[in-house]
């Protein structure tokens, strides 16, 4: 096991009806900006909860926070903080309103041009307090400190994180899920398992109770994915896979092992040029990364056949080929395709994905640093 | 799943060497109290490694916390803390001088006697902060806000714990539990596996990735307890136990599920009354325990006896017993003896440690609050 240092100060409060706590976790006297997406929340309820638990606040309202939050969105937000002095944030919503809204919490205290915050990674020296209300089980980011946020103008989506952006409290109640579409749901299973893959599936790390903790995570995705998915009111599933997402990128499982993330970066190209959902994007781009990848994983896969899989016949090659075999499956049978043809994507992009990432110096990629311009094309063919 | 409050801002940093960042994670200035026990960090190298760490600070030493820390030698701690405006708690130990440390951090603030902070269960309004050193992997107090204090003079042994307890940070380097005699090791592993039973070994409640961390954590301690325990200087082992404990008993495991804690509280009153080491108890009390309570504890049993200990042979009623029987066996060849009478202890006591849990209040007790006064005296009967 590697050192690390874990901190998540994150209060996380779990389970239906919990919204209502909102009157006492928005610090008392606080001007709040609540932000939102699409409106889905005046749909389902949500709104209605969190304005009655914040009758006695005073409450600006910015919706319309779009999937893939960009730069131009959460500014014209940032906008309001500072001529409102808005004094605490209360994001509800998914992985993006989430993700805007810490943008908005650093870029809100940030001194120069905020889209330097992205590009540069200029260090977060002061933020927005924020609170979060999840209704969208599958990026993590309600117990996270990072952020991913795109530029229109350019077509670049770029992560950034603070030790000073973690929110304050997350509220999680799963019933808020229940009205969310298939496909979301689906993306939501899928991005959290990808997000276990690459802090798990590296190289052995001697971190035996990492490995457990990702492994059942995994199995419990297995699990709860299908049921939760063919009933979407099943309170038992929906909970296990909306836990899972959190907990399958809160820093836990990550502790003290080398970690990969090459699917999520050329994940987050797909998206950009092609505007895919990003778990879309990830169900497409892991199974063949680990068919390339699959010497420099040889004995990580193997353990994730035998433990998550249960496959337990054939030599090394059957059982790792089975593995990634059945990971492309179950992405499937959550109905995320798992070919960029199944979207009529083609490979035009190839070429400018592979500068993009080389002009980013983030080439060669992967926990030991050996996926370069070369593997990047070959994942990308085998994603046709 | 239960509905449920995560809140763990402990920041904890592990591995090898981090003692050295005491110099940043105190904070700077603070005139420090460092608290500790019989002297063994003198021997083992820690007590060098703190001071050089803090060789910018003030610091007062308070050593000669016993095990089984005693309100009559932490109050004279905290009367240190008053007459000398102590800033900031260091303890640097096991977990009866970091439970001590959190009673000495309550009490200092506290008006009144601070005895009632456990006999009234008087709630904590304010408190010294404080960081800790952990040297003996066990208790997980360095990653909780509770703690346990007993009092000579009436032979008591009583818990509390408050949110303002936790420590600001844990440094947890496995290297400085080299020197540990076997016993304590063996302590550790028992004591961390009981922590774990205690949260899962209850009623089934539909939390699937919380049996799944709990399973991880039994199965990495079986595996890698008795390693530790041949070979203590294995870092890969040593941290994997070590890093065990504290996830053991941080809240995480316990997040939505029933839990039980009845072995604590009858072994609480044996190291009350006879001063058998905590984890003594617990080896002594938990399969007494889980045969007595097999009916109420059944599924949850059999699910403990095919996926920690892969037994799949046999009728319920043979693979609960022998999960049970393989409890009591890994005990034994951690070293901890599973019967009183390994320890010449009687039933003398008996009588009065069901008469103290009723007089407390504590009877029925478990996670279906249905072991009684005569289940109680069954439970010490059979472990004579």
């Amino acid at each position: 096991m590697n050192n690390f240092t874990f901190h998540n100060p994150v209060r996380l409060l779990f389970g239906a009806g919990q919204i209502a706590a909102l009157s006492r976790e928005v610090p008392r006297g606080a001007k709040v900006l609540m932000t939102f997406g699409g409106g889905s929340i005046k749909v389902n309820g949500v709104y209605d909860q969190v304005r009655k638990a914040l009758i006695d606040f005073e409450v600006i309202e910015f919706g319309g926070i779009e999937p893939n939050p960009t730069f131009e969105t959460l500014m014209r937000a940032v906008e309001v903080v500072r001529k409102e002095n808005v004094e605490f944030l209360l994001a509800v919503g998914g992985g993006s309103v989430l993700d805007g809204t810490k943008f908005i919490s650093a870029a809100a205290k940030f001194e120069g041009d905020p889209w330097s915050l992205l590009t540069r990674r200029m260090p977060v020296k002061a933020a927005v307090p924020y609170g979060t209300v999840l209704t969208l089980p599958a990026t993590g980011s309600e117990m996270n400190a990072n952020a991913v946020v795109s530029r229109q103008v350019t077509q670049e989506k770029l992560a950034f994180g603070s030790p000073l952006l973690f929110p304050k409290f997350s509220i999680v109640d799963p019933e808020t899920t229940y009205s969310l579409p298939p496909r979301q749901i689906a993306n939501g299973v899928v991005d959290a398992f990808v997000h276990v893959a690459e802090q798990y599936l590296t190289t052995p790390s001697k971190a035996p109770l990492q490995d457990r903790f990702a492994e059942s995570i995994l199995r419990t995705l297995i699990e709860d994915g299908p049921k939760t998915l063919a009933n979407p009111m099943d309170y038992e599933a929906r909970s296990s896979v909306v836990w899972c997402a959190t907990m399958a990128l809160n820093g836990l499982i990550g502790c003290g092992v080398p970690q990969d993330w090459s699917t999520h970066m050329i994940g987050h190209e797909l998206t950009a040029f092609h505007g895919l959902d990003h778990a879309q994007t990830l169900a497409i781009i892991l199974p063949n990364l680990l068919w390339v990848q699959r010497e420099t994983k040889h004995e990580k896969l193997l353990q994730y056949a035998g433990r998550v899989w249960d496959i337990k016949e054939g030599n090394d090659a059957t059982r790792l080929e089975q593995a990634i075999i059945r990971t492309r499956g179950f992405f499937e049978s959550m109905g995320n395709p798992t070919h960029l043809s199944d979207y009529a994507v083609g490979s035009e992009h190839f070429e400018e994905i592979v500068a993009r990432l080389e002009s980013r110096k983030m080439l060669p990629m992967g926990e030991r640093k050996n996926l370069d311009a070369e593997k990047v094309r070959e994942v990308l063919a085998l994603a046709r």
